[in-house]
Formats: structure tokens, sequence, C-alpha cells
């Protein structure tokens, strides 16, 4: 029995508004469709954002399958002049909990129909698009020091204690031990008085830059709704844009922290190869794979640093560069906002002969391949069903490149590293951390991974440290300047961002 | 910098909608009071639920202490006639993540006024007033059974292997070891088929039939929102009733299944004592600590029976009697929804001399405090402090008690065990879970406590099973009718309980 409170309800609106709700129940799109005003004004939000315009709403409920089953239990309604009303109803969930409907009805000439519309469901217990487990804290500290009270966002490639390392893939996830010991990071982190908020959904296998699991969905963008989190590191850069965690803590094989940096307006690094063991973590491709983190400011990113990186002694940041030829490899509103930190710190304009960059990216491509199937091959070659299409396939090619296409590769890739190392030689590069801003969902990222991995293939080709610092497009949307470095230079551009942002902020 | 997008804005409308904008970062209470409209039907709703009137939204913003720091990104004015305007606005939180706030505003002699409010604000990593931990899940089944697919909250204070118990209380957990080994009835429920969604809340020591824990606040009762939860087992019951989990593991000593059932509408078994094992369990009275759990269906609560129990042999429910001077122990409106259970199954109506039930329930009490200071008074002596107040002055009456008392207190226990068995004989009792619906959050609850004890001390005594079959008052508040029978005669309960309400759905 509904309880109808407030004002006595003007002719019509009510039967619209049973309408609505059955259609909704039915999920009759049509009607739906014909119930919300045809406008380009017309509004609907709910927990993931507000939605402007009849059609951005009518795709959105073209996408989603249905409502969530509910009751209504009670509608209050409030005559807002001769034309338009107000109707609120309190629902309850058929699985449990209850959620509140907002709408403004405007009578016209095809009868009552709704001009906005805000909507309430039950929150979840844990938000598993970011999360396959989160604790308050999931594991405690083991010690006292630079880290106290912080929390970090564990990707879930790295051994926790107590729970399986999952990949991101449920079948994975599903013959996974029961990890007895952490991860090194891990460990590092909880004696440095951090603790472990959760374990954080990673692309499955870290064999993806887009963040889109196949599974579990895609971890919200706060600072760009309806845009990809970027992945692989997806889940950790989520929380720590959401707030839920300080520290995300992830890995870097061809962009995983760098990418979800730039589209979440992130700070992050994808540290130097080999500076940070990766004892306790899945691998991908080993001779590229890093660990790296992420924060929402330049100081706790450097601080992390200090925490997990090994003591060198330090070489302060004297000469940094931008190369035009990398500039033009991002979206020209990337290009723009990188170009401006460029010359916000005196950067110095150096021009690269990038003839062999397409070259250089085609053999990091196979030698990533052909380790990530030399290391996820023997268990996936008859469970290939169980992964998404898009990390499938990269699949499916790595399984068939050849062993002399391998060797070739890892010749090139060596030849590659070692000219990219010179070329930085003891200056800091100023490039794009990706080469646009974060893709819309419905978008297809196959021509965005090519035009990122060919600016992020160079730290990875040279092993060389890589910070990402946010800024924002004109259009106000995040995208990331990358600062790259010598190998083992990580403290030095950790301090040298730390400083300058800090001096910005003052 | 704010967009301001949409219909013009009418004179005066923005400067209202800023000033409320800054009244509400400041907590500027009077100011926000004026601003919204002092009617009876002035409406606010969030995830918590909606309040109807000045009244209510003005005690609401004095209990909460302010809103949390955002900022406006963009607003959408749509003018609703002459005196009417809708102001939608999108917020970013300092903390991260975005929100939307929706506002009718009308234009009187007071100027601009909000008459209704929606507000939403990014959910958090997870609902740390129901969880510690939850994942997705938290423990895999270890074997397959009548439970596959089902998950399970666990109330905190039973051992899960690579956790540590909390208890409810933040420094215990903080000294608490991580269990290396399951409980019996978590490692028995795993070995069924089900899944450990996480770790849920409980009152502090399980010593309070309130869920308002004094750390992580009170769980929601989505069926009687603006009331508290009902504990101890208060974590898993708001799992259940919000479909967080299936099925919801905890422990009743005095009440704390039987009352977080009947307030929160769900279906729960407190057993036989003894009939389960409790090791790894922590213990608050063992001589009155049983396991139990709640579920939103009554076949459900008899399949989990079916794993748990003993196997005996059945004895079919034939005798049914209801004592009007246990019915008078409740408030009228609970009294009158369990007379007309009572009266549907064709209870017998009999007479109780309750002459001795206030002793009764002071024997209990004793012996229920005594044996809680032996288990926790050696660690709680010096850390008194670290409790809740309610909880706090409960062990502390408890530390006062002398040997002398404790023992005259057990042996009425025994004696009052004996009686209650007898009155019980081989028949089934109806009677009030607790004795009133679920106080308001605000509400002084010491009064209820004894009244509800008064009922639930019974099975208490005799260490008797305890089921709760949910109804509602009049009113439509949820409230529990209990069926207590004799000792061992749990799964005969379930059996009858299942076959009745199963009748009443066809």
């Amino acid at each position: 029995m509904t309880a109808v409170l407030g004002d006595p309800a003007p002719a019509g609106l009510l039967d619209a508004f049973w309408a609505y709700e059955r259609a909704l129940m039915a999920n009759d799109l049509e009607q739906l469709d014909r119930l919300f005003a045809d406008r380009p004004d017309t509004l609907r939000g709910d927990a993931a954002g507000l939605l402007v315009g009849h059609e951005q709403i009518r795709r959105f409920r073209g996408g989603r399958g249905g409502a969530r089953l509910r009751t209504v239990l009670d509608v209050h309604v409030r005559v807002l002049g001769a034309e338009h009303a107000l109707v609120v109803a309190v629902t309850e969930l058929e699985r449990g909990g209850r959620g509140q409907q907002t709408q403004v009805w405007q009578r016209g000439a095809d009868g009552w129909q709704v001009t906005a519309a805000h909507v309430t469901v039950p929150a979840a217990a844990h938000d598993a698009r970011i999360w396959r487990v989160v604790g308050d804290p999931l594991v405690r500290p083991t010690g006292a020091g630079p880290l106290d009270g912080l929390d970090v966002a564990v990707k879930d490639l790295f051994a926790v204690a107590g729970q399986p390392v999952g990949a991101g893939n449920p079948t994975w996830l599903g013959h996974a031990p029961v990890e007895t010991t952490h991860a090194w990071a891990v460990r590092t982190l909880l004696g440095a008085g951090a603790a472990v908020r959760g374990i954080a959904r990673t692309d499955e296998f870290a064999y993806s830059l887009a963040g889109a699991n196949a599974h579990h969905g895609s971890p919200p963008n706060p600072r760009a709704p309806g845009r990809i989190s970027g992945g692989s590191s997806s889940g950790s850069a989520s929380a720590v844009s959401l707030g839920h965690a300080a520290i995300g803590l992830g890995t870097d094989t061809g962009g995983s922290i760098r990418v979800p940096a730039a589209y979440q307006g992130l700070f992050g690094i994808r540290t130097t190869h080999g500076a940070i063991p990766t004892a306790g973590v899945l691998p991908l491709a080993p001779t590229f794979d890093t660990v790296g983190w992420l924060t929402r400011e330049a100081s706790l990113l450097a601080r992390v640093g200090d925490v997990l990186l090994p003591e060198v002694a330090p070489r302060p940041v004297r000469e940094i560069v931008v190369v035009p030829e990398l500039l033009a490899l991002a979206e020209p509103d990337v290009a723009e906002a990188v170009g401006a930190f460029a010359a916000s710190v005196d950067a110095t304009t150096e021009s690269w002969d990038l003839a062999h960059l397409e070259s250089w990216r085609e053999a990091f491509r196979v030698h990533q391949a052909a380790q990530a199937w030399a290391a996820h091959g023997p268990w996936l070659r008859t469970r290939l069903d169980s992964l998404g299409p898009d990390v499938r396939a990269r699949f499916e090619a790595a399984a068939e490149i050849t062993s002399a296409q391998a060797v070739a590769a890892a010749i090139g890739v060596a030849s590659a590293g070692r000219t990219i190392r010179r070329l930085v030689g003891d200056r800091v590069v100023v490039l794009p951390s990706a080469s646009s801003v974060a893709p819309l969902l419905a978008e297809d990222v196959s021509a965005v991974r090519d035009a990122t991995m060919r600016l992020t293939c160079l730290a990875g080709l040279g092993g060389l440290p890589a910070v990402t610092v946010p800024r924002a497009t004109e259009e106000g949307l995040p995208c990331g300047v990358g600062l790259v470095a010598g190998p083992g230079r990580d403290r030095d551009l950790l301090g040298f961002v730390r400083d300058r942002e800090e001096r910005l902020r003052r």
C-alpha cells in the first residue's frame, strides 16, 4: 500500500507517475522515453553522475538492462504553479534497503512529463568496481614510520598474506592459493606505518591500459565522469581519486600507472626497472614490469618513494628538455597542457629523430607479448574463454609469436633502450603521460592504446623512471605531464616534482 | 569556476543558492534553517532516508556536525512558473568524488527558500557501519553443498583465518592476533558451499542489545529508517536486511539475534545452548552464549540449521501456547501483532505465574555480568576508557559483583532454568521477541533494554532455542514474534516456521 502525501495531485499526474513506475519495472524503454521530456535540458542524476538532455538519458537507459525491482512506499506530491509538480517517492528495493526518487513533472501538449529526476538507491556493501576486498583496514601496519595513519589500495597482482592474488580474472582467482607472505612492496609499506585498505581491481593480468575489466566493470573516474579510469592499475587509481585510500600501489609495464594517473588527475610514478623488488608480484613481462604508486599530492608521492626506493646519492634536476616530436604524438589539447608545463619549468626545446619510434613500439609490443605468453600461456591455453575480449585478443596474438620474432624483438628492445637512455642522458624529459584525455566509456580504445603506447614505451624500453604530474586541458579534463629521467633517478624526479608543486601551492 | 546553465535565473535565486552553499560549508545552522522553508512538508532526502518537515531537517543538521567540504562545479537552473525554481548542482568533494544536490526553491515573503532537496554524495569504499572488512568474497567456500552460492556476514566475534577478531572495539582489535583457523561455525558454513562475504560489526564484546557501537555508529535499519538496528549482532542483521549477504552469522547471549531480527524484520534463531560448538567465538558469558543466524527467508533459516545443528530425531510441533502475562510485557502494538500470530496458529492460552520474573532477570543479569568480567576483566581493567559509555557502565558494574553475589546468581539461574524448561515442556511458546519496535536513534534505550531482557532472558535461562518470525505492527514497523521450544528442538522450530511461512506465501 502506497501512501500519497502532500498536496492534492493535479489531474493526470499520478496516472503518469504510475505509468512511469510500471514502465521502469518492465524496462519498457519506449514508454520511459515518452514520459521524459524530449528536451536538451532534461536532467537525470544518480550516484554515477548527472545526465543532461533526453538523448543522454535515452542512451543510458538503453544500456543498463533495467532498473532494480522495487516497491513504492510513500509518494509526496507538491504542486509548483499551474504547469509543474514535484513528486518525491520513497522506494523499497526487492534486494533490500530503501531509495528515493525525486521528479519534477511538467504538463505540456503530450501530458505530464518528467523534466528533471534524481535517484538514490542504497549503496552496495562495497564498491566492487574498485575493490575486490576492502576493510577498515584489511591489514594493519606492522611498524611505525613516515606512513603512519595512511592507507594503501593494493593492486590485485601483489601478494597480501591471507588472500589469494586475483589478477582481475575470476577463474584465476578461483584457482589461486591463499598467500602466506606479503609481496616485498606491501611488507615494506606496512613496516613504514601504512595499513592495507584493501585489494583493488586490475585489468586482467595487467594486460590493458583501459581499466574496463570485463568481469567487474570500469572503476569510476570521478574527475572525468563518463570516461574510462585508465588501467591496468585502475582500482588503485580510482580508490585514490575518491579518497578511499591515500596511496594506490600498482605496477607499470607499458603505462599502467602513468595512464590512469593522467586520466584521473593523479600523481604517479613508474620506477626504474629493477629498483624495487617485484617479489610477490604476478609478472606480466618481467623485463618491463615495475612497481609504482599513485597519490593525490606530490609530497606523499615522494614520501612513499623514501620508503620503497633504494637510497642513492641525490643529483638535482638541472636540465629539462621538451621534444616537439613527442608533443606532436598527443592530441592537441594534451600537447598544449604539456607544452605549458615545459615552458613553466624553462625546458629547453630539443628535436629528436623519431624515425624508429614505430619499430621501437613494435619491438616493445612483441617482447611484452612473448613474455606475457611465457608467463601465463601454460595456464591460459585452456582458459582463454575466461578472458574479456580485449585481453583475450592480446593473449591470442601473443600465443602466435614465433621464437624468431621474440628474439628479434628482444634485440630491438635492447637497442632502442640504449638509444633512449642516451637521448635522455642526465636530463629530465617532459612528454605527455598519455596521448589523450580519458576516452569516453563507450569509445573504442584500440587507436588510443596505440597512440599512448608510442609515448609510454619510451620509459619502458629504457627501463627509466617516469613521474606523472596532473594538469588539465583547456576544457577542464585531467591530463598528465610525464617527466622521464635516467635510470635510478626516481628520487631526483620525486623531489623535483614535490618542491615544484609545493611552490605552486604557496 | 562554476558554470551556470539552463534558464536565466530569476532575481535573487542565485544569491540565495550561494548564501545556502556558504552557510553549508560554514555549518551556519541558523542561516541553513532560514533558507529552508519552515513548513511541515519541506523535504530533504539522501541515502539515509527522507526527512519530512522543517523540524526534522533542523534536528538532523544540528546533529551531524557539518557537511563535507565541496566545490560547486555546475549549476543547472530551471524556472518552474512564477514562484518556483529548480536548482541542480554538481559538486566535487574535497575528499574526492562528485555529488549532486537537487533543490526546489520557492519565492515567498521571506525571499527564496528551499522546499525540497535531494542530496547524493559519493559512496564510501565500504559501509563501515556494517562491515569491518568485506570482499567479493572475503573467504571462498571450501566445499560444495546446500549453501552453494550464498554468502555470510560473520559477526566480529568469530575467528576468520587471516583476520583478527575485533569484538567491536578498536583497542581490542589493535591487540588481537591474526587468526590461523576458522571458528567451527565459519568452517562448517564454508564447507557447505557458503562464502564469507565479510566481517560484520558488533556491539562491543556483544554486551548490548542496541547496535549503537560508539566507535562505528549504528548500522542502518532499512526497514525502519531513523531507528536503531538492534544488537549485538547488528552488522550481520543490517547486512542481511540490505541484501549485502544472505546469511547473518551471530551470537545470542541475552537476545543478540532475536532483538535485531525483531527490529529489522528478519528471521533469526538463537540455538539451544551447547547445540553448536562455540570454538573460535569470543565469549561473553559462556553459560548463556549461543551461535545463531539471521536470514530474509524462513526456508534459508532452516537450511542453515540443516548444516549447523546436530541431527536429532524430529518431533513435530503439536501444541502451541501463548501466555497473556508474557504478551503484557511488550508494548501494546507489539503484543497485538504477537497475539494475532498466536491466534493464527491456534495457540492455546495459558496463564503463567511470573511473580519471580524480576528475580530471574536479575539472576540472569548478574550471572551474565560476572562471566563477562571473568572473560574480559583482566584485559579491560586498564582499558575501560576504550569502551563506549553504555558498555563501559555495564562492565564497570560487572567488576563490582562480589563472589557471593555471583554464586547466588548462578544458583538462581539454575533454578529459574529448571522452572522455565518445565513451563515450556514439549510445547512451543509464542512470545514477543523484543518488548517494542526498534527505538528511535536518539532515544535512551536503557528502559527498553530492561523490558526486552524480561522477555529474552527466558530462553537464555532455560538454554532454549528461540526463533524470531518477523511481523509488522499496525503502524507498519517491524516487530518480532518469538517461538521458544524445549532444549534440542531447534530443527523442529525451524521446520515449523519454514512450512508455515511457505504456506502463507502460496
